[in-house]
């Protein structure tokens, strides 16, 4: 993408994980790491882990000509192979006996898919803490607008009325399972990939499995129980993942959007201070999160989409579909982080406008409680009678534009069944809120139970 | 779907969850549950429960004119109406007072969720079995080919050697995984919806959790912390699952499929006796199942995505995203079974040919050993001098059509270095496996460890 | 897709076009045809020919064991060979030497793609005339609603106005576009398939191009150049123009269902009479057909990137691309229709609410006029000054609940460069329409100069 | 994109078309058009259409903070609002009232539209070329080895024979229709965008149509009958033509890497020099340019897929579908002339294996003649007495692993009707082609009928 686009739709901290220099530094860190599990094993000499580590401690990614690396990708089919060119040339340069040990016995796919396990880690560090925010904020919002009414609303028309707390308490929810579906898979999903080209880590004969676990444990990841080169459903896992978080922050977002219309102007956000392009089109509500976490929310699973047909390799490796993850997961990442990132952004402002959110519900007359005043004259005069009745009230209250209730109490049918206090009572929101506040406490007790942050969070975020 | 292409792209008993007969049962048997939650709850009187639980079992679906089901969706926008409809019908012509409480308090969308949730568990229950099954066939495929030596192939091109064994036990391992997943998100997956319109339960007032419970209790469904219309990442969760299995049905249609190619012939299938089609083409090898995984490889990810996009939702219930899982949802699960259904057709029948995998290995005279050879030779003579003797080997052998193992015998700077015994070692295959022994047993363990099948199952499979 | 969604998402006549039985009839008249040029040619006598098409007459699909054709394709892998079996067998007890003749030298491809092509042909016959019903009905809303006043949108905040008829003439114009194309396309896509099995007509020799070229003129479609067995272009082209219309009406569709909006409700829609849901829930918009065309909106595009995936086939056919087409063109076809139809309600019975819609343009107490009042301001006090002065007026605006014309009006600094007659102009809607009504005309006049419709349909609808 | 991928999958030239870089000259170029048009129309003054135009002339993309407007998009939520503000202090500094009338009258995405259409009409530039030089490749193809015979191969199975021209003619053929599509489209999407906020060009009265006009020619772009802004079919329509044009070249890559496998290999293709990595799996085709293209024929169709679901738009202007252009066009236009730049490359050292081509037709012991001996023997024996007798003997032949001919030589019951001469003949690849060299001519001739081409470029290649 674009650097235009990038400051609008990703996050900079994930970003920074998959930018090409970060990569390189976690090809290195990979290269370390078996170069001392080799060692360690007794397979290359000691020595030369050391002077391997030195050089790459010493030299970092300036020992590579990223130029070269850029248009070398194009010839080699991967960048792992052009990295490894000039990993070896540095080490040469130091020492050229250590040089014959660099990268030994590994393929390309085990160090540039390590090193998206690793980048994977780091950038769900992020995202966690992400979640975690987003929860906090979403858990705040159900305590502090538990009681605020407002209508509830299907397939775009009004319902019955709900709480705008109650809302942000099933936001939280959906947040809730995402930080519990990590917890799940993440022993999974954070596994070595040490195979060399055929998955058998032929070159270490004997002692490839003894590699494996060492390599694994250097860098704090699972020893797969097998090569997972052209088995590819741990990338899939991650990424279903995050595109599930995706598609939560942008059923936020469109609750958000729709409810910034003007007409409707139940939420307010405030405007960004930065926002100089706002000022003369005053009228405008902040709407750049939800178009940036939309847009992410409608690609995000494209994305994902070619990952899930990457499934089906070839072989021990693909001539093509292990390429899909390249172009697609540091994207998935980037967005994710981004949508989480213009989330709590505009969750942390969110503003209820409490007199716009009681005048809509007046907006259509009572109508939407014709079914609760039938529910209540059911027991006296059954459902079709009831029915009857209360469907000649309504065709009345639309051609006439009169409020329901003054026509149910002056309705002679009725009147017997439904005094003045109860139709009044029939017509009171906050009398139609079934288990909401049971739901909200126990979606509030869920996060008390067994909340999976870190203290620091927790006091910083008050939650 | 056309029926002319169900038989062979669906599993029959999924497709039979899935029918139009059997959703009105699945509706049917919510109704039942929800009339008797609601009864033991006092919502409702326990007769009219009885009346609602006695048509239903004395008429069952034989209460319903599909022909106006059908009909009646496009104008109420979705089954549930319609149902309800008849359903108060049949109930009224036995007991008119019992069919007022038909469907009580709940919405549409509650028994439509209800219901797809219960379908998706029994049609779970099938593919696990299925699961079980072709795990159960890759393990043994692993233990009987662990020494039956092929090539490995990168990119559609000859690497290094590995087993059939290796290759079965890679694919067990990742069937392994997806059963591991099930269990892990089973217990939030099958969660009851009981909202009424919008999620609060209105309707129930104090009684709603307690409905809910009962209710969520009768259909031995877990009772969700808050109503989830809008928030659709449970059944996000349950489609991924679906199509990661049959993203690794398909890499192995992928191997089946390419190792069938008649200048490859490493494996064969016995051609099904129903196929009346052969005949006339006799050097064909069977080619239907593989095409029938692959085709649902690469559609399902597509039905997958929609359910991915449809969870940025609006309000309480969205316009037109809930019915993306009407449309997706039955058929991820009809084609998820029928790959798992071509997938052990095949499995079952798998014979590597024995011959042709020792011939093939031998097409590239050698040449795959290059760099084996250079690592042999690096502690001797340096890397560098190494690669540039083998690779000078290389290209005679490319352009003399010979054997690099009969250059490198005859190659005067590399005679010193290399007897002629190790570097017939070098040549043979089985000295370079590495470690895949051992990975064939890690498989193989893991399922002994914590096989999670039923003992029927076991039995039947000789697991 | 289920029976219980065909009726709120498909088009009945086009769901017709493609259900079994017709496909069963368009193999027929395919082979057939074949039959008629074959004998032509000389390939094969006319008599079996005569016989052939004999039993095809008097037998049609009655002919034919649907449940076996339902049971054969899943170990044929298609329905094409079950199906020449079944009518050679019909032909066979006719005249055991006529069936000699079924089907001669042609491949199941040949006869499922022709088939498919014929099929296509007739649902874009479907297709144009509701698109050129939608055309006709958009331009009368154009010329109808030109000057009626309301506001325009961007990212869902008020802009500038527009008129209902422009937003009519857009669509229109949009529906114009999707004419011309079908135009521009059709002669290369209703092209006959006949190719034998490798696509070189292999049995016919000599005699297969006068054969090729008799059977597609039998069949009123384009002979091709060469075999398209696996060069699928045509099939993508095809389906992208209908994922276009799909697209078209989409925008319609938003349109629509955010007008509808309680709160906005610029829009209304006569209640579907036969919509007996809605009595209960008076106070909704029918939102049936917005939500059925969205859904269509979104899933259709998933289905032509099948296609589009697809189009990489392998050799002379794929083991499995095609049968993607299979399960995605009937339904993309059936949607687009479906969306069509229910456009074309909704357009037939929308009206503007005049009253709510310059409500609406009031809302936002004139702040979309500043860049306008800015705009007049430049010219005598420059632009950077003018900015500062309307800013503040705005800011003044939102917090005060004022209207930014008043505040306007009593700016001091402002005063002495606008007179009120100027001011008041300023924040007449009618006087910021630009060429609006320019723009209307065009897309008038463009249906006048080339209108591509039948007389009958013109006078139908009035166009 | 990371820019290691980048040199892998992206065409240089096409890549620099959509660089941060070249977005902001064209943008620039749109702004001058756009002053100078009203200029003309004498909505502004001429002398600061000038100032505006000495300024870009003179500073060009140096007038530029990138960094700034990198981080504004982000706020502004598009990158139009920060680059007018830089353009507008730029020209500023030169004169403070010429400043006033930068970007008059024109909205962002009136800016960003146009200047998309003129990246895609210089990217269609390269990608036509491209397609001439691929299709005069194929088309030289077809005449040099359209008598070099091979099998055709269906479902990864051999079927009968082709050549390898009668292929290159049939990819030609795919190339020449997307040629066509260009030529049919691109009055239609080569259009100006010019309409303020809401389309209307509000803020320029009764000069709108005139600048609009004066605007379109000074770009030479076509002037729409309306506004577009919420319209996106040419969109669409053209990166469908980009979609389709991958999936032919996806075609070809599917095609080159089955038959480079080495146990087909049928097809060579000369070892880039370049490349470095080759030499130590000497054993390995070249399999980067067909793994970059499939990649691409993957990838392109979801990419394409946002783009459809985006035209649902809301409105004048939707909340986030317009952003799935700007991520999806420029990698789309870059992927397919990336995709085109590797196919041209194989296609011109494309050689085909004389030997291997015929050794791989033997391969199934003549079984693939079976039907032709069948239709040879039908009109004598009659089909079912030929039927029965054939598969006998290819049962035979693939027991014992003889040659069907040998059997069809020794079958008593067979010798009866054909001679040895006969069954020769039958055996022959050659006799057995149908009309494939009619149907290479035909690919020719329309080649020659009316070839695309500039002479240029036909000279080059040779066509």
């Amino acid at each position: 993408m674009s650097k235009l686009h990038a400051s609008l739709f990703y996050h900079a901290t994930v970003s920074e994980i998959f930018s090409d220099q970060a990569l390189v530094r976690y090809l290195l860190q990979v290269e370390v790491a078996l170069a001392h599990a080799e060692a360690q094993v007794g397979v290359i000499p000691y020595q030369a882990a050391q002077i391997i580590q030195q050089v790459v401690h010493d030299q970092g990614i300036h020992a590579f000509d990223f130029e070269q690396l850029y248009s070398c990708s194009a010839v080699a089919g991967n960048i792992a192979i052009p990295f490894v060119q000039q990993l070896t040339a540095a080490v040469k340069q130091v020492d050229p006996a250590a040089a014959s040990y660099v990268h030994w016995g590994a393929s390309s796919q085990d160090i540039l898919d390590t090193a998206c396990i690793l980048q994977a880690r780091d950038a769900f560090h992020v995202v966690v803490q992400q979640l975690q925010h987003a929860y906090c904020i979403c858990l705040n919002l159900a305590r502090q607008y538990r009681e605020q009414i407002m209508i509830g609303r299907l397939e775009s028309q009004h319902a019955l009325p709900v709480s705008f707390g109650y809302k942000a308490a099933r936001w939280a929810s959906s947040l809730r399972r995402d930080l519990d579906r990590l917890t799940e898979i993440k022993a999974r999903i954070f596994s070595a990939q040490l195979g060399g080209s055929v998955g058998t880590l032929a070159t270490l004969q004997d002692q490839a499995t003894a590699v494996l676990v060492a390599f694994a444990q250097q860098l704090e990841l699972a020893a797969p129980s097998c090569s997972w080169h052209s088995e590819r459903d741990r990338m899939v896992e991650m990424a279903s993942l995050l595109g599930i978080i995706v598609g939560n922050m942008g059923k936020m977002a469109q609750d958000w959007s729709l409810l910034m219309q003007p007409e409707i102007d139940e939420l307010t956000q405030p405007m960004s201070q930065a926002n100089g392009a706002a000022w003369n089109s005053p009228h405008q509500h902040e709407s750049v999160a939800s178009a940036a976490i939309l847009t992410a929310a409608q690609r995000v699973p494209l994305l994902i989409c070619s990952l899930y047909q990457g499934l089906a390799q070839a072989h021990e490796r693909s001539l093509s579909h292990w390429q899909l993850e390249w172009l697609a997961i540091p994207e998935i990442f980037k967005l994710c982080s981004g949508a989480l990132m213009h989330g709590i952004d505009v969750l942390q402002g969110l503003k209820p406008h409490t007199m716009q959110m009681f005048a809509n519900i007046e907006i259509s007359h009572g109508l939407m409680m014709a079914e609760t005043v039938i529910n209540a004259l059911t027991p006296q005069i059954g459902r079709s009678v009831a029915e009857d009745q209360v469907r000649r009230c309504c065709q009345q209250a639309k051609i006439e534009h009169k409020h329901l209730k003054m026509l149910i109490l002056h309705c002679e049918t009725l009147r017997p069944y439904l005094s003045a206090a109860q139709i009044d009572a029939l017509f009171q929101p906050e009398n139609h809120l079934g288990n909401m506040q049971t739901q909200i406490n126990a979606v509030l007790n869920e996060a008390k139970l067994s909340v999976p942050m870190k203290p620091t969070l927790i006091s910083n975020h008050g939650c």
